[in-house]
């Protein structure tokens, strides 16, 4: 009994410890996450978070030594997430007007699901200046505006719009988009939003007017 | 002389106690500016904000009874010089693509010169959600939508927009642009933006095309 008692404990032990690292550091992850949700970015300590994982502080302190680390390790996965923007070669075979229509529809509906990261990260973007998450949510947002750009390139060279221009102005739209849907949820509306923007851009374009 | 000199200084107390009252709330908010710029908005104590503006503690305290009162004094006077919006009447003069137009760009063009208090308006936006700091933002940013009302209606009705969802859609563009102001403000460009509008806006509307 005692040598099968033991090899049990060994196996569940060594197969457990697999899963379980994995498993581990996602729990911390989300009992991380509605830690801040619940009192702020301020209140994540290894602390709360091991109360709300049901966890000992130590084994969180043993996956994410510091609460820097903890923060970094939360905020690489609400960028992971919520800014991963379209995949590679979306919209190809559209014409670019439906291309950037389907983009933009599915970005703007995309944050009214994520209202909690979005908010989120936005926190982190405004907290605490001395800590360089400002420079890993850049690099994420770096990594979305190049997702982005060849549907907007496209659409733009059609409606005879400067591309950086135009790719910067749908960026600070979507991002004034994910600020309203943190602030007024219940008052915000994709739809309204792609109305307006579907209703300028699909207007007669500059060159075509030209040509008239 | 005695009688001279306790003349003096007890007109200087009352003349001085007045102006003096003024100054000091004014130079404690500059104060409070500086260090939540610094270090951030919870590095904004009676301490810090008194060793910034060369006072005691105790003088900040008595203007300013907790830390929670001066932060919401701070935030009151960031929302009167950034939030102002358009006064009453403007653009009436102006049709409507015209005043439209001049009324984004005061407002891009404000965000540039005001990047430090966009910074911070947004950190209140961002910092502890247990306090009501996003009510007061809240009151301030439906005022501005109120101020900025006239103007869009009368462009969103020329080019057969929905009015609310066309203001919507521009404040999420002021607000996305203010973000970018503070996360890049060396390639922020408010023109880049204004031409990208004014190239859609001015397209031809779509009832025009109706009427083809």
């Amino acid at each position: 009994m005692l040598a099968i008692h033991l090899r049990r404990s060994r196996l569940s032990r060594v197969v457990g410890a697999k899963k379980s690292e994995l498993e581990r550091r996602s729990d911390i992850l989300a009992a991380a996450k509605l830690v801040a949700l619940d009192g702020g970015l301020e209140t994540v300590t290894a602390r709360t978070v091991a109360a709300e994982a049901d966890l000992s502080s130590g084994l969180v302190y043993f996956y994410y030594q510091t609460k820097n680390g903890l923060l970094h390790a939360l905020l690489a996965r609400l960028l992971e997430t919520t800014l991963d923007g379209p995949e590679d070669g979306f919209g190809e075979d559209l014409p670019a007007d439906v291309a950037l229509h389907e983009m933009i529809t599915t970005e703007l509906e995309g944050l009214h699901t994520q209202r909690d990261e979005v908010d989120l990260l936005f926190q982190f973007y405004f907290f605490r200046r001395s800590i360089d998450f400002r420079d890993q949510i850049d690099t994420g947002l770096r990594l979305y505006t190049d997702a982005i750009h060849p549907v907007t390139d496209r659409f733009a060279r059609e409606h005879d719009l400067d591309p950086d221009a135009f790719r910067s102005t749908l960026v600070a739209l979507i991002q004034g988009a994910a600020i309203d849907v943190v602030r007024r949820p219940e008052s915000f509306s994709a739809a309204n939003l792609l109305q307006v923007v579907a209703a300028l851009a699909t207007s007669t374009p500059r060159h075509s007017e030209d040509a008239i």
